[in-house]
Formats: structure tokens, C-alpha cells, sequence
């Protein structure tokens, strides 16, 4: 009997999450002689423990097409992390029995570093129990701080977005500076890796060209040599553009941000850190200032899609089909860039789940200039390419046309299992 | 002796500013029967006052026309309010001598509320001197503010990066919700006024659609009723958008907002709603919250550009100038909507200075809904009339191509001015 497939969305969503759904959905329905029935997990993995299975079968064609310009997670996504296989198996004998009952032998997990090693994680479990399923992990993360992977979809697009809103605030702030704001502080996610912010850099081809100065986690802050920066950039360019990632730490390693709460994953919460350098450049510059915390408008900022971005995203999902059908296990998809003709070409390829699980990419120090405040050709070169192309929605009277799915359960066959 | 042209960017800026611009621009160098040569006021009208006059004529016309799609104020603008011109006529005399210096005999200055003010008072002060001048106003905001027109240009941008920013980041939080971020709050820009907030809700066609609570400087700001709403809808919805307008006040008529400084204008600078609504959220309801505050990033989202907007800003340079060469003078050019067989349809008119000058148009109260905490069916078809069609910038490798003018002054031949 062919096996169905259970997919599910993980961790914090990006604009072309959706796509690499998609590209997946399409693949498994149009292979009927290897494949049963697709199902997504309502609100990732969540959905798995509730059996809660989304029916693909049951939605319209047209509508999952516009999977592919619609950000967010389509299926919903949590950020429940499962508790050790080993000191607790509940959760991950609920998983099998679920599995089981709906006869599942493909999962495929889309998320960050989180997400793979829940992934691999399940693998092992189910080897265990002798379970025959192939666990299989998709990459996406806006950060781009998995390993192995060259990059990761969803960052192209936010890089775009951020590269973008730069450029734009940059023309905003010098038309003002010479009689009102003369410093722009636009504050962009980033934990523990720089990559957002370092996307900033990619509009500067003078030292006069915004972003001035760019605050990256890789980088201790020190307000001192960070003032003195602005006050020189001030008094020789008119204005200064500052990007910063929101995780910036001092040397006592603890966040600029003022906001201390934790997330379900016991990561630090932050944001707040432009109006923090906000106050601080107004109280000893004495500048007018302006700032904007992007926040969840680069993560979903699907309207300025990047063409290379979105392919890529697409491809991971029709490829993870492919890996399945040949019988790998326990991988997660990895995209290789490489130069063809002088051009950037890319390919998708995949590693060992056990490669990635729990390791974050940050900046290496040769994509970071010397006086710490920007990056390096080498950098700009490397996000240049994955922000190239332009991948718009299709609107309707001045609105986006995102897809709005029924998301019709399958019936279920277990009891209730409380979270 | 043919007149020569001064135009003049002020105020805060917007994505569309330098469309208008463009028309004007190419009205004027196409029409050397009537017309001199054209000079641009070098931030604003600081230009006039510093005989910085940039010359449009030493500009690339390909790099001009880049204007059309091009955000911020490419010559730019100011927050310079003039002195009165009855207690201190010195920047009037000035102005004056400027323009007698460079054989000006049009002044076409872009701006709000403010700057028609400025418009105005330099054209009765011109008559009081019988210099022969045209002076006109031409309408510019995002704010959406001014009178008598029936919209602004750069508002039906800004609008449409408002709603479809709403509309992504509700997609974003609606994936999060079941284990994660239950609340999302945007804050826009609208000191007084509430339209852009207002323009997030054109997104919304059911009870459950984000923005599920809309908050607006023309309703005073209740922490209890705020706190109710949004736990009722995210127990019924499982999750909240709010959009709020940076200027809502509470009954004391105080700024939510935490900062307290002023322009020069003497305003109060605002910004920090979000964060301050996000503490009150999380504080009172536990909920976990994400906000974004938008500031420049709406004021300059040409990436996003309305095509309606677009055509508006670009229609009125143009015929800025067939009003000028009609001899009308101390107007302000208006948008003029209309229903022309069912769908929308708007022409170019204007109005006299003295009607628009330093008068400020909130949202009509049947604009907003009853339960005050969203907008009317009117006011949704009245926004998304503003919104329609795609206009998008050139790119080039992934960045847009705006325009990169020279800026290049005339001589000067008048001593130099102390601000």
C-alpha cells in the first residue's frame, strides 16, 4: 500500500515558506504511483500530537498556486519545542501513533536549526521503534544561520525587503537633514547572526551612500565608538542611516534591547533597539533622529519577492520529493551556489540531518569590514546574488491576492491527546 | 523677457513628491515659447533663502525621468518655518531679492498644510512689493491632511504599503498564534489625522480579517476598552492585529506615545505607541506580542507604488504649469474625485490659497465604524479608489535604479545670508 505524507511548517515563517510547500504539494500530487495522500500539519507539529491533518486533497487547485506569492505559514507553524525522547517519550509515541493510524511514511519538516534537530530527533525514534518512515528536513529561516547550506529561502526575500527600505529612508533622511532629522535608525531581526542587517550593505557603493553604519550581533557595541561614528558621519555626509540587528550585545554580553522576555524556546525576546539608540544619539549628539523597527514586515514582505529566492524555495520542496522517492533519510535540503560563466548558478543538494541540527551560521569575520561598522565587497557580492530578480503577487484592486486555504481536517481516529 | 521657474520640495516628504516634480519639470523644458529656465530650491526653500538654486538644465534627462519612480525629495526639502512677515519681513526681503536676482516670476512651492501657509503669506508679500510673481501651491502628504482637495498625492502610497504590510505581517501572526506571538501592533504614521491607520482597513471584508482593531487620533484612547477588545478577539479569533495611528491621545488629551520632544515647527515629535501598547498588552493580558513601527519606511515605499498615485502626483506638476501660464496665481492645485460609470475617476483643479492654508482634514466621523475601532464601508471604498494598480521602479541586480541627480548651483550673485 502506498504511504502518505505529512508536512509541516516550523518556527518563525518567512515570505517563500509557502513556496517550498508548494513545490512540494505539486510533486507528491502528481506522482500518484509512489505516493498516497499529502497532509499538512495544522500548526506544525502541533498538529501531528493533536491530529489535526490538513486534507490537501480538499483545496482548490487555483488557490494552492497562489502558495507560491503568499507569505506566512499557510498550514500555521508553532514554536513548541518536544521534550527529550529519552527522559519523556510521550510526545514522540503520540507522534508514531498518529502516524501509524493515518498510514505516514514521508515526513518532511520545514523550519530553522530547531526544526532539524526535532527532525532528527523523530528519525531516531522511530528507527527505534522500527517505524519505517523517511524523515526528511527543509531549510527556511530569514536569519540564514543554518550551516552547510550556502543560504537559506526566506532570506533572499527579506534582504530585498531590507536592502530596499534602506535605499528608500536613505533618500527620506537627506532630503530632511539639512533642517530636521539628520539620523535614521531602522532596527532588523537577527539573534545571535548578522546576516539581516549586513543586507543593508548591499545599496552602498560610496563611503557618502547610505547605510553608514551597520550594528551587527558579531560585533560587540560600544556606544562610545558608536557616537563618535555618527558624529563624524554627521558632520561630513549631513545625515547618517543606521542599520542594526536587533540581538546587538555590550561587553557584558548582554542585549541593547531593554526587553528581557523569553520565548517559548527559552531564547531571549527582543526588539526595541533602534529607540534605545534613538534616545542615546538625541541625549548626547542632540540630533533629531527618526527610527523604524521592521519587525514582522521583513518577514512577510512577500510583495517585494526575490526571483532567485522564490525559485529556490520552490525547487526545495519539488527536489525533497525527489531525495524521498531515491530513499534518503535523515537529510536536510541544502542549496549550493557556485559560478558559472562569471554568473551565480545554484543547485539543490542535501547533508546529514546530524551536520545541522543546533549550529547557527553567523557572519564570517571576512564578510565584516575592518572598522567593524559595515561589510565587505566579499559580503555584498555573496547577498547580491540572492536578491536578484524581481518575484511580484498577482493583485486585484490594489490588494495582494494571497491564498486563502479551508484547511479541512481529515477525520479522526485517535483519542484526545493533551498538550 | 521670459520668466524663469523656482520650485521648491518642503515639509516631510513622500514616495510620489518627485513625480510631481517630473511633470512639472517636463512642462516647463518642453515649453521654451513661454517659460525661462527652471531652478530648484536646494532643501526647500533654505535654496531660495541661501541662493542655492540647483539647475535642472545641467541634469541627464534619462536620470530625471527616474523621477517618476523615485522616493524621498530628489532636491531637497525643509522644516523651515519663514517669521512672520509683519514682525520680521528680513527672510521675505530676502526671498525677494533672490528672485529679482534670478528673474523669477513662478514660485511653485510643494508641500502641506504648513508650507501653503508659507505660499501664501510670500505671495501677499510679493504684491505688497509689486514684484510680479506667480505663486502656487502644490499639495503633497502622505498625512492626507489638507483641505478641499479630495486626497493628496503620496497618501494613496503610502496606503497601499500600510494595508499590504498589515495584510502580510496578520498572515505572519495568524501562522504563529497557536503556540506563540498572539498579537501584532503596527504603528503608522498620522499625527492628527487617522487616514493611513484608516488605510490598513481596506484589507478586511470579514469580522475575523485582520486588522481587527484600528486605532485613531480622532477617537480618544481607552487602555480598558483596548484591553477588552483585544482579549475578545484574540478568544475568539486566536489571534490580534492592531494598527495604530502614532498620535492617538487619551482623555487628559495627552500623546500616548512616550517621547515628548518637538519639531521645529513646534509639533510634537511622536513615535513609540507600539512598544508602549505592546508592554500594556503583555503586562495585562500575558499575551506575547510583536510591533513594528513603520516611520520612513511608509513615507518613502516607492517599491510599493499605487499607479492611481502615481499618475495623480505626476498630472498635477504638469498642469501646475497650464494654470501658470493661465495667470492663475495664490492657488493650491486640487484632486477633484468623481463616480463616472460606476467606477472611479478624478481630474486635476484648484482652489485659493487662503481656503487651505493651515487647516488640517480628519477622518469624517462616518468614516469610522461604531464600535470606534475600525473604518465605514465609505471609507474603505474611498482608500481603496487611492490604492489601485502597480507601479514599480526599475531594478537593476536586485536594487532599484533611483535617480542619482548632480545638484549642480548657479552662481551666485547676492552676498551670502545668515539663517
Amino acid at each position: 500500500m502506498k504511504k502518505n505524507v505529512f508536512y509541516a511548517q516550523s518556527g518563525g515563517v518567512t515570505p517563500v515558506i509557502n513556496a517550498t510547500a508548494l513545490g512540494l504539494i505539486k510533486s507528491v500530487i502528481s506522482d500518484k504511483k509512489n505516493f498516497g495522500k499529502i497532509f499538512a500539519g495544522k500548526n506544525g507539529i502541533i498538529g501531528a500530537l493533536k491530529e489535526e491533518l490538513i486534507d490537501i486533497s480538499k483545496e482548490d487547485l487555483r488557490e494552492l498556486e497562489k502558495l507560491k506569492f503568499t507569505p506566512g505559514g499557510a498550514f500555521g507553524s508553532c514554536r513548541l519545542k518536544l521534550k527529550d525522547p529519552i527522559k519523556n517519550k510521550r510526545e514522540f509515541q503520540r507522534i508514531l501513533e498518529v502516524f501509524n493510524a493515518h498510514n505516514i511514511g514521508y515526513f518532511f519538516y520545514n523550519g530553522g536549526g530547531d526544526s532539524q534537530d526535532t527532525t532528527l530527533k523523530l528519525s531516531q525514534f522511530f528507527k527505534s521503534m522500527n517505524y519505517d518512515i523517511k524523515c526528511i528536513g527543509l531549510p527556511k529561516t530569514i536569519d540564514n544561520d543554518l550551516p552547510i547550506t550556502d543560504n537559506c529561502p526566506g532570506f533572499g526575500t527579506a534582504a530585498k525587503y531590507i536592502a530596499v527600505s534602506t535605499y528608500e529612508a536613505s533618500l527620506d533622511v537627506a532630503s530632511m537633514a539639512e533642517s530636521s532629522t539628520k539620523v535614521f535608525i531602522l532596527e532588523v531581526m537577527g539573534r545571535h547572526a548578522g546576516w539581516l542587517a549586513a543586507a543593508s550593505g548591499i545599496i552602498k557603493t560610496t563611503d557618502a551612500d547610505a547605510p553608514h553604519i551597520i550594528l551587527l550581533p558579531e560585533v560587540i557595541f560600544n556606544s562610545k565608538k558608536f557616537l563618535q561614528k555618527v558624529d563624524q558621519i554627521v558632520k561630513k555626509e549631513g545625515h547618517c542611516v543606521v542599520v542594526t540587528s536587533e540581538g546587538i550585545r555590550d561587553k557584558k554580553k548582554e542585549f541593547v534591547s531593554s526587553s528581557k522576555d523569553k520565548d517559548s524556546f527559552g531564547h531571549a525576546q527582543l526588539g526595541g533597539v533602534a529607540p534605545k539608540l534613538a534616545a542615546l544619539v538625541t541625549t548626547s549628539l542632540k540630533h533629531k533622529v527618526h527610527w523604524s523597527v521592521s519587525d514582522y514586515l521583513q518577514r512577510a514582505s512577500r510583495h517585494i519577492g526575490s526571483k532567485i529566492d522564490v525559485s529556490q524555495a520552490f525547487e526545495l520542496g519539488k527536489k525533497s520529493i525527489q531525495f524521498a522517492k531515491q530513499g534518503r533519510n535523515e537529510i536536510m535540503l541544502t542549496i549550493k551556489g557556485k559560478k558559472k560563466n562569471g554568473k551565480y548558478a545554484w543547485s539543490i543538494g542535501y547533508t546529514e540531518l546530524k551536520n545541522v541540527a543546533n549550529k547557527e551560521k553567523t557572519l564570517p569575520s571576512n564578510y565584516i569590514s575592518s572598522d567593524n561598522f559595515g561589510i565587505t565587497n566579499k559580503c555584498k557580492e555573496y547577498i547580491l546574488n540572492l536578491v536578484k530578480g524581481e518575484d511580484y503577487p498577482t493583485y486585484k484592486n490594489g490588494i495582494p491576492k494571497y491564498a486563502k486555504l479551508k484547511k479541512i481536517l481529515i477525520k479522526k481516529k485517535l483519542k484526545k491527546f493533551l498538550l
